[in-house]
């Protein structure tokens, strides 16, 4: 990789930050960088004149540090697993990154404060490991579970496939550690339930994506580990009948609802195709189904038979055509392994596939569904509409293939149009035009188009207050 | 009521406010401004040069505008039920008082979305009621409930017997919508469960305590109401063996575990000496009491035998030495009635009550107990300690009376000796000195003494930003 002309810095501020952090702490080869310069989905790719892999929250603070005086710009990266680029240097901007890969240590767990104290480069997969090795359970869960970070799970604020039962990652933290823009480390780890003593400046570094300053370590909380799992595929007529089966599922079921996902035809179509090993659950076709989980702390089958017994109202009040309820664990893997391949599945697809991971008010997703698909079809006739998403959330992701359209079309990348239909209608909806993955490089024009120029210049405001001197990943979010 | 030469201002402010608002909207007699300048605990007396009273959302903004080109300071007043002084102006400060009263309506409820907009002037038991119609519960439960408005309770992010299973205020919260400094509305009124599209604004002006705007309606969350509950009033021989049995019901029951309150002894002396119509559940005395309610979704006694078992297990294991479960609600509102009357029954007590509403970690509850016990006697000869409070959140209301002190006694009303003996302890357990009554006026000082001066420094960063003027509530919190 050539170093272009805006990607250098000063050798004296890479000696100061080769000094603090030792040699296992800094990377500057080229072809070592490449991990770190590319995102995820293969968007994006910059440059940085150097990685630096601190191996505490000091070394961080004295690299901040050094590059607060030197106005060197920052990319704090986690696992790098990000779908909107919020993790990747630009090009030629001198952006150095920080990569918290080192700092993967689980500093305490406090059973019956009901907390795991973890650095943030901690892998969740390795988290939810600890959590259950303690006989507890860290809720979230997601695709990218077994290479994200907490770090930027807390920077992006990621949602994932239990939501509807323990919140987004914000609500599944106490406490935070934060090296501030100018390098000083702010030490709110704190276990602490309840606290009314002046503003909760967490929230302000949670979901901001890295642009107001880099989370060290966090405060989680740790739930009691469910003892008993029951797990339901149904067909249902259309969304609003799968709204309803939600609605009567909480009304009986309360909490014990944790999971309740959509999916459309298509996106199991598209999964017998592509993904090996898969089946479909029933011996006809259907136009929509939910993927429905319950879980308690109790033993027993007490919950199958929930499951049950809501399905079978379901069914008589013609809300459910069909279901199958999972025999065992690996049956229940079966079918939550078609729906997490779902987005495998249409990578798999030829043609171009423009993504949208959007939220609605969950009483409107099926008015949305309904709008937008009239809309896209009328815009690009013969567009595939790959429909599927965390219903008991609101959030759909929203995907549409458009024929004649390919991924080596460089036209149709520019899926401005496409995702303009979408989001004119998300906004109708009082929606979000990114529920679950962030604003990072991707979305930046669109928040511009959509967000509240007055809520707009809020953000800045605080961006401005938090970072006067900018270096704090920019040209991410705002 | 004298008006003051610091508390008067120019009438052409009054007369502009006065067209903004309309008759109803304007108080300026003295006696009938009384209740808003006297706060609930009536320690602190301020005044005021107007009381304003808004219909509306654009009113309050209007009346905003006029204050931020006048550079009028504004105090917010919901029910003025707060425990720290935020909700009063001070003296001759010519603070005027913007009462969210009038702003009570209802503006939705969405079944299938889960939510209820609001306004802000709501009173809670107003809104829980609403819920209730519908089916839903909305979980935000204390002692003021009555009197309290939903704005007020945002404003402080309010805590109660609910928050072990609910969370505080701030978790019940979708959307809000806020009249800033300069008299602009941000509507942040949205209704969706995930919404990554930015910083989350709304966490900035939760718990702020009205230094940041004026917040005018919000989206609540509801949830499934629970259609069994089983309460129980156990003794305990200390407050490890409380913290056991949460262990043991939240392991067990996982979140039907609602409340879990710890009672010393001398709470319930003063109870039965004060209370009519009170009694001891038990024939013989134990020094530690819990109160634990269970609650379900389903119907039926399952929640009461879980708790029984429960109990059974706690009583084998010497973690419960009686314990008592309600047969019907009545008796449930019996042991519940002793609980809530703690505060009242300390206060028909003779002498000087030394109150603190202080958290640490769940976990460190009974070594805190311990320490600040000892550490009260040894310089308070004679000390009796009044120790309650939520056990399931950290959060206790640990009360001192000292003999030889009475409320008449200026010396004895400077409680700072006091505190600082239980605050250092505090510190050192990395608790909060104000868990969920908030900093207002009351606790300044305090705050600047424990908070980390860097924390501090930050949220001074934010007032700033966010009301250059330091017209919003000043001299509270900051």
């Amino acid at each position: 990789m050539a170093i272009a002309s805006g990607n250098t810095l000063l050798p004296s501020v890479i000696q100061r930050i080769s000094q603090a952090v030792g040699p296992l702490g800094l990377i500057t080869d080229a072809r070592d960088m490449e991990p770190y310069v590319v995102d995820w989905r293969r968007i994006y790719r910059g440059n940085t004149p150097a990685v630096v892999r601190p191996a505490n929250v000091r070394e961080i603070a004295a690299v901040v540090k050094i590059c607060a005086e030197t106005r060197t710009p920052i990319v704090p990266q986690g696992g790098n697993t990000g779908m909107s680029g919020a993790s990747v240097p630009r090009l030629d901007a001198g952006e150095i990154v920080i990569s918290l890969a080192r700092m993967n240590r689980i500093v305490d767990i406090d059973l019956l404060n009901n907390t795991m104290t973890a650095e943030s480069g901690c892998v969740l997969a390795a988290l939810q490991q600890a959590a259950s090795d303690a006989d507890r359970l860290f809720p979230l869960s997601l695709g990218g579970e077994g290479s994200c970070q907490i770090g930027g799970n807390l920077s992006t604020n990621a949602g994932g496939v239990n939501v509807l039962r323990y919140g987004n990652t914000r609500d599944l933290i106490l406490g935070l550690e934060v090296v501030l823009p100018d390098g000083r480390i702010w030490n709110g780890l704190r276990g602490l339930r309840k606290d009314n003593t002046g503003y909760d400046l967490k929230h302000l570094f949670i979901g901001a994506e890295g642009t107001l300053g880099i989370i060290s370590a966090a405060v989680l909380k740790l739930y009691p580990r469910p003892r008993s799992t029951a797990t339901a595929w149904a067909a249902v007529p259309r969304p609003e009948a799968a709204l309803q089966l939600l609605s009567l599922l909480k009304e009986h079921c309360g909490d014990r609802v944790t999971a309740f996902e959509l999916i459309s035809r298509n996106c199991l179509d598209l999964v017998l195709r592509h993904i090996p090993g898969t089946r479909d659950p029933f011996s006809s076709a259907h136009v929509w189904y939910v993927l429905a989980e319950l879980s308690d702390s109790h033993e027993g089958d007490a919950v199958r038979k929930d499951l049950e017994l809501a399905l079978a109202t379901a069914m008589e009040r013609g809300l459910v055509s069909d279901a199958v309820i999972a025999g065992n664990q690996a049956q229940s893997q079966a079918l939550w392994h078609m729906r997490e391949s779902i987005p495998e599945a249409a990578r798999a697809e030829s043609g171009m596939v423009y993504r949208h991971d959007v939220a609605v008010p969950v009483s409107r997703v099926p008015a949305f569904i309904k709008e937008t698909q009239a809309a896209l079809e009328q815009r690009f006739p013969g567009v595939y509409i790959i429909c599927f998403g965390h219903l008991g959330d609101g959030n759909l992701h929203y995907n549409a293939f458009i024929p004649g359209r390919n991924r080596d079309d460089a036209a149709a990348r520019d899926a401005r149009d496409v995702a303009q239909t979408v989001y004119d209608i998300v906004q109708r909806f009082e929606g979000s035009i990114s529920a679950e993955h962030g604003i990072g490089l991707y979305k930046v024009a669109e928040l511009k188009r959509y967000k509240d120029p007055l809520e707009i210049e809020l953000m800045r405001t605080v961006k401005r207050a938090l970072d006067p001197q900018g270096i704090m990943n920019p040209g991410k979010v705002l």
